[in-house]
Order: structure tokens, then sequence, then C-alpha cells
């Protein structure tokens, strides 16, 4: 049987155009690489194509550089972008948050199990509360407390630990600060947040309290890419949980709890797997 | 073993004060009547109390009508409105349509076979499309068009084939018609409406092809009153079903259709079975 | 904008091997076919390997027999065996019946709005309770009465029906009686059965009264492959629905239906739009 | 507005009699007691009346001996039994687990931030591992070898720590080893065990291989009460998630982790809730 963890992913995307799969198989084929799953899609209205492959190499000489070189050549025929990503790659990642721990628990969980492939280098926040859970997982914490007239600062010294870890990955963990237009920019397609998703959508404050005025019988969860519109980047994938009249406030709050963490979860996963592609304000998810 | 269809359903509300169980369950005990299932609320917020009761009469004798005016005057101390429902009632019921026929077919199908304890008089539609399915399954088909300039007048129209009906409920089964602030005001908490629940929501004309632009991971729907503001009514139940970028704007209306479906035929179950209770703009649902 | 109905399906299978995906994707880059939608999965266990293609011929000259003749020859080279299926591709189906026709009632909705894309040439039954639903949709409906003495012949009629009809499918959409192990064997892979689904399972007669005394708190159903063992052919698809301790064991039958239908319809569309891959008892769902 | 936390709750269930509600609402209104939520069930196959009242006592004055008291002179005409939980209380609990923690971490986390209404007087287990994960939450960790020679003397030792804690309930959350006979019946309706469900059910060892090689597309948790027949006891609660053929054996474990965690949290919620009643081998839920 196969080693399952010698597993490669090549993700890329380009326009549309004759020969996107083949430029990728045909390489690979040459390269001896033996493709165990793939899933490519072309979007009729983007006219935009989009690949994700897992392989193994079979020759035990398989050089990464050299690989990616040569792919280099062929994917500029058709203006492709790709990342070629190693097995038991763990992604650098800063996680921020405020005093809201449940989602950094269940990340710390999967983290501390294996289950995420992620390498946690700091734990970022406006508020101390977190920081004897971030301890007991032995990873750094960074207290920036923030007021409206230190933003610019608090904000350059959290860019300043994105940086220093090597971050490609931050996760807004339930950090409840808006960042400003710039610092959304800068993490565009690399921050993934996650805030309460209700039927029908309410804007502004103590969405949940809203909810339950409107008696809403479902309270769900998105999670998606920053950008500038704070809340309504792209989505990566969404989930929801049934609630009842005798839901107060403070029960949806707790409802909606469990399906933050666990969409959030779930699209870090995707994310790290390499499954989620982003193009203008859509994403294509290559799920399992 | 009891006689499952020997059920009476007595539904009452009214502000919260001590003794309101007691006057309701005092009662049936003195009458005789055996209570199968019970469920009580009382909203804190509101402070408003909710009850739905299932009883069977032990006594052949049982007597509606004295059950009624006694109890009335029982609830007179309470300001309590209450509303009694006989066994194997069939609540006389108008269904509205327009072109798509999914949730027309879906409520017929589940008539027909006696899952739906309603009696439906009539389709009222402003399309005569569907007339054949109404035909098949023996039922009245009213097609009354409706242009800007005669609106009102097929409003009255439909009235008036509500009012022959005797109606008690209406549906309103992609009905695509907005109704006016009069029209919704007579059906008041009378008629049930589905429309797709989107999150976020979509405002305006064609929201499938909105979530699509947006890249939504779940389409959804939900069954609500009628009341002024015709898409915001008091919700009574939702459903959602997950989506995917494979899904083009045809696809999610497809996938919404089975979700509208569904929910539907659920919301108008539990308004037959009086486990709905309306107050202000919220429900109480004694969901099983 | 790209023409969404001129979508050819190319399905393969066969054991691992390198250069699997490039003998597809190569070949569909040569006759000049543009690749819309793509999975390929390698079943590490198992070492076997599975493709599904969506193309559409860049050429308006394309020629499916020249097409599939040239494949052959590369596939040979793996032993893989491939499927074309051409755009609006309606397979014949032979649909089977009892009393019940929740199932039927769904999928006749589906196909008259067009949304399975099959051609239903035959409903066979063995009661004809189900008559006027099937002429009411213009289908053919053939009774064929079975006793435990006719049970050879009842079921060569049946053959019969399912080669005239030339189908390519045969749905059993709450068929109750159990087929001979022959027929079984002649319908593998060709046939789609639905049952219930319960945790735990439940043997033998009256499932539903058994998961009543049991207290289950979800009902599900399987659609699934028939083979020898008739409710443990290969699983194509599963579905729930919550139940709860009000739920008498005949609602538990009326949820059940919702189950059922939803699942069937899900595993026939699955199947004709070619996402489903048989090999020894398991099945691979490219699902969307 | 009510003081929310001010909440009692009767729980109570006799043979079905007329009459059965009255008793109880009667006695309350009496007792100048406030009715907050009510919820009763007379099951008609077992002829078995269940109910669960919350309410808040008007006066300040209220004693809850004397109001047990006076009750069960009342319950003893129905041969009624019931139980009286003050608000606050938090039920002493007991958590036996092996090696795997995503249970014990999900509870510790629920139960750290106030989501429980329990008190974890200690962990027991036959493994030394999750002794750090306890000591961090500050509960004592008992570690209890086992071997086939050692098991009287364990489960001796084991029901020493249940009884010193006073535990009212003990959660089994991944508690691998078969408790005997008399230990079971010790924990009749007193002891919570999760495991997996898989549809269709697969005895024996490495269940989730077994799904895997079936092909399952859902893989579920039930939580019950134990009895004699330690994974066949009544059913609290059940949970699924989708799986593909993806996913590998290693794969419907992890998923079937997060599935376990959720219902044995919400098993847990509904008891201490005294939301479950127990009556031969099934439960009545009074879910929210």
């Amino acid at each position: 049987m196969q080693d399952k963890n010698n597993r490669w992913i090549l993700a890329a995307q380009c326009a549309s155009r004759l020969g996107t799969v083949d430029v990728v198989t045909r390489f690979l084929k040459e390269q001896r690489c033996y493709i165990t799953e793939q899933q490519s899609f072309d979007d009729r209205l983007s006219e935009r194509f989009f690949i994700r492959t897992e392989f193994r190499p079979e020759d035990e000489t398989f050089d990464a550089d050299a690989f990616q070189s040569a792919f280099a050549e062929r994917a500029a025929d058709f203006a492709m972008s790709f990342e070629l990503t190693a097995p038991e790659t763990r992604i650098p990642v800063v996680i921020m948050v405020s005093k809201a721990d449940h989602c950094l628990n269940d990340l710390l969980y999967r983290y501390r199990i294996g289950q995420l492939p992620i390498d946690i280098r700091a734990i970022v926040s406006n508020h101390p509360d977190l920081a004897p859970l971030a301890e007991w997982h032995g990873i750094p914490y960074r207290y920036l407390p923030i007021t409206p007239q230190t933003k610019p600062e608090q904000e350059a010294q959290v860019w300043e630990e994105i940086e220093a870890a090597g971050a490609e990955l931050v996760i807004l963990a339930r950090y409840m600060q808006v960042l400003s237009s710039s610092m959304c920019q800068k993490l565009t397609g690399k921050a993934i947040n996650i805030h309460h998703s209700l039927l029908p959508g309410f804007k502004g404050a103590r969405p949940y309290h809203q909810a339950y005025e409107k008696g809403v019988k479902l309270v769900g969860a998105t999670a998606h890419y920053i950008n500038d519109d704070l809340d309504e980047g792209p989505i990566i994938t969404q989930g929801v949980e049934p609630v009842s009249h005798t839901d107060y406030p403070e029960d949806l709050v707790a409802k909606g709890r469990d399906v933050e963490c666990l969409t959030l979860a779930r699209a870090v996963t995707l994310h790290v797997e390499r499954r989620v592609f982003l193009h203008a304000n859509r994403t294509v998810v290559f799920d399992r």
C-alpha cells in the first residue's frame, strides 16, 4: 500500500483556455508523479480555471525546486499561477483573539492532537484573559491592548508579530476589533475570519438579540477571507444549528458558539489542505 | 390502548400571571378530559404565556359547546384567548400559486395521502399553467390574472374566493405577486408564505444570482406568516441545504426548491396541528 | 459564455498506475476537448483509479464514434474501462413500485419539471394501485401480480419489460418484493434500491416499530445498488431526519418517507450524471 | 423582568390516569409557584405519563423541604415518582476516560465556561495519559489501571471513587473498557455512554474500518444510558456527519470525534436539565 503521508499538493489557476488540465497532468506524468486525487473546475461565468492535484513522486530523487522551475515555464504559457506544497507542511499561523475563547480552545485542541497541519507561532490579543490557555499549550501570547487613539500603533505591532512569526495565515478566532482598511488589504486572502450568520441577516450591534426579537429558527456561522469589507469577504464555508422560542439571546449565543467552532475549524482545514481558491470575491472549494 | 384519533386540542395564550397553567389543567380535570400531551411556555422578555394541550374526553357525553362556554368564563379572568380544535378537524384552505409548481405538487401529494389534515377548497392563481395539476387532484382552480392596473380588482376577487371557500388558512405556495398592504392586513396570522433565505440576506431581484455571485455555501428557505411586511413576517420554520461553487444560479434555484417544499410543508403541519402561537412579531412553536 | 448544455461526460476506471490521469487528459487535449470539470481519485487501499471528466468539444465536427474508437486504444494499455455520455442523454429507465407511492410521486414530479435527465419507459408493479398516477404522467404501467408460486414467471415478465424498454437503469422505488438471486445478479450495478436505515440497524419485519421500541432519535434512508444481498448492496447516498419520543411508529414511517424520497432522488441524480463508480462492494461518488 | 436564574425543576412520572397533570399544576398554584415552562407526555403504547415543570416561587419564603413533603402526599395517590431540583444545582459528576481525549476536552471546556451545570469531582482512567489535562483544569485524576485479572478489584476502586465523589452522574467519555454486568446494574440510569453509530450497524472490533469497507456516506454517534447491555442502553440523543469515499478509516475516526463530542455534550446537558425520563428501555426527552 502507498504511503499516505507522501502527499504533495499542486494548486493552480488561470483564465479558461484549451489545455489547462493537460499542461498540469502531462507534466506530472513526465516527472513520474502519481496523481492520487485531482479536482478541476472551470467557472463558465467568470471563465476561470482552477485545479488541485495531490500526487506522490514515484522516484526518491524528486527535487521540488527543479519541479517548480520546470513547471513555471509551462505555466507561463497559460499565465497560470500555482503553488506547490510539500508533504507534512505545517504553515506558520498567528491566531488573533479577544476575550471569547471557544474558537481558540477548539483550534488548540485540534492542533494538539495533530488534526490541524499548522504551526501556531503566536496568539495575539487585545486582552490578557486568554494567556493561561495559550501558556498551557506552550504557545507565545502577545497582549497588545488597543484604544481608539492607539489603533494605528497597535495594528503596527500586530503586523510586526505576524511578520516576525513568518505567518502565512492569520486566524481571527473571535477577534472583536474592526481592522483598518489598510490592515485588511495586507491580509487579503491570508486571513480567515468567523462571524455569525443569521437568517435574515442582521446588521449592527447585538445580532443575536436582534435574531431573538425576530424569532429565528436557525443560527449560523460563516467563515470567510478578510478583504476590505471585514464581514463580507469571500465565503469559505458556512454552518447552521436549529434553535427555538425557548432560546433566549444568551442561548442563541451559546448555540452560535458551537457552530462557530466547527465552521472555523473546517475553514482552516480546507485552507491548509489547499482546497480553497480565491478569485475576485468568490471562492472555489474542492471539498472532500 | 387509547384511541389515538380522539385527540382534541386546546391552545391558549395570555399575559403572564400566577395560575395560568392551573386554570387550564384544573378545568380539564373537572371535565374529565385526559391530557395526552401538553406544552406551556412563558416568555420572560415579553411576559406572555402560551399553552397547547392535547386531550381525550373520558366520557362519551363530552359536549364541545358546553366545554367552550364554561372555559370562556374561567379564561376571562386571565384575559386568555383560546381555541378548541376537534379531532379529525380539517381546516379549510386556499392555496395561491403562480407558475412554479414544486410546492403545490408537494402539498397536493401530502394532502392526497392524508398526511396534511386540511381541506383544500380551491387553488387560486394569476396564471393558468397549473390547472391540470389541480384538476388531477380534483380541486377547483381559479385563474385570476393580474396586471398593475387590475391589481385592486384581482385582489378583491382573490378575497372573494377566500371568503367563499371559508378558508381559515391561505398558503402562498410560490405566489409571485406582492400583496397590497390591505390584503396583507386581512391575512395577518392566517396566511403562510415561503421564500428563499440566504446567508447573507440578499434584497431585490434574482436573489439566487446574487447568492451565486457572493459564493454562498448554503441555501435556505423561511416559512412565515404574512404581515404588512410581506417577506418579513413572523418566522414559523426554516431549512437549509449545502451548495458549492459547482452550483450555478439555476442549480441554486433547483436546490432551493427542495428546501422550500420541505419547509413549507413543515410550517403548514405545525400550523394545522395548532403548534404555532403568534404574538407581536414572533412565534412560539411547540414543535414535536 | 459557454453553452452549458454542450456537456459530454467521460467516466473511467482501472487499476492504479502511473499515467492514468494523463492518458485521459492528453487525449482530450489532442481531440480539442475543453475540460470544464474533472475529478479523479485513487483509492490507496484497493489500489484502484477513478476519473470523471465533463468536457466540451471545441470543434463542431466532433465525432463521438471516432472519439471512442481512438480512446479505446489508449485505454487498452491501462485495461481501463470507460463510458462516454453525450449531452442531453436521457437514459432509459424502468421504475418498480408496489403500493407506496411517495418515492414514485417524487420521481415523477422531478421528471416532469425536467430535473431528472432520464426517460421513464415504464412503471412495473405487483399491484394495480398506482396506475392512475402513472397514467396522469402519461407513462405505461405494467401490473404484474406475484404470488410465491408465480414468482419465477413474474420475474421473467418483469425482465421482459426491462429488456423491451431498453432500460439501462431500474429504480426500485419501494418495490416490496425480495428479488431472486438470479434477478439480483442480472441487475447488478444497474438497479438502485431505497430502504430505511436506522441506528442501530434493525433486521426483520416492521423496522420502524422496532426503532420506536428502541427509542431512536434519528430515522434514515440508504440508496444503494442491488447486488446478491438485496438490502446490503454498495451504498450510493444516505440521509437522516431527527425524530422524538412523540413520534409513534406511524410517525416514524411518515418522516421516513421524506428521507426516502430525497435520498432516492439524490442517488438517481448522481447515477445519471455518471458520478457514481462501482468497484467491488463500494462506490466512489464524485458528488457536487 | 423575571430572574431567569430562580428556576426550580419538578420532574415526575407515573402510570397514565386522569388527573396526572392537575395534581402537579394545582399544587404548584397552591404553593404560589409560577410555571415558566412545562411539558408533559403520555405514551399511549406503554400507558405511562411524564411531566417536567420549570417554576419560580412567587414568595421569598419558599421552603423546598416543606414543598417536597407536601407534594409527596399528593403524588402517593398516583404512585408518582418525582424529583425536585433547586436553581443553580450542579450535580456531582465523575468522568471516566481511557486515552482518547476529544470528549473529555470538550466537556472540560464547556464546564470551564459555565455552560454545563455540573460539578466534576474526579476523572477516573485506566491510563495515566490524560492527567495533565485534568490537572490544568484543577480536577483530581485517578489512575486505576486494569488487567483481565484485576478487573473486579479495579471496578471496586472505580465504584469507591464514584461513591466518595457522591457522584449522581457518571460520564463515560470514551472509556474503552467493557463494564461488568454488576457494574452496569449499579450505574443503570446514572451513567451516560457515547459510542459510534453507523449505518448499517457494525458489530465487533474496528467499526470505522468496517464502515469504510462498506462505503458508508454518514458517520454517527449515539449517547445513551448504561444498562446491562453496554452499547444498547436507552438512547438519549444521536448525531451524524456526512463522509465520502475520500475518507479513509482514520478520517472516519476523525469525523466521528466531532460528532461524538457534540452528541455527548448534548446528552449531558439534557440529563442535567432533567429533560430525560427513563422508562423500561426507552427515554422521553423534553428537548428544547
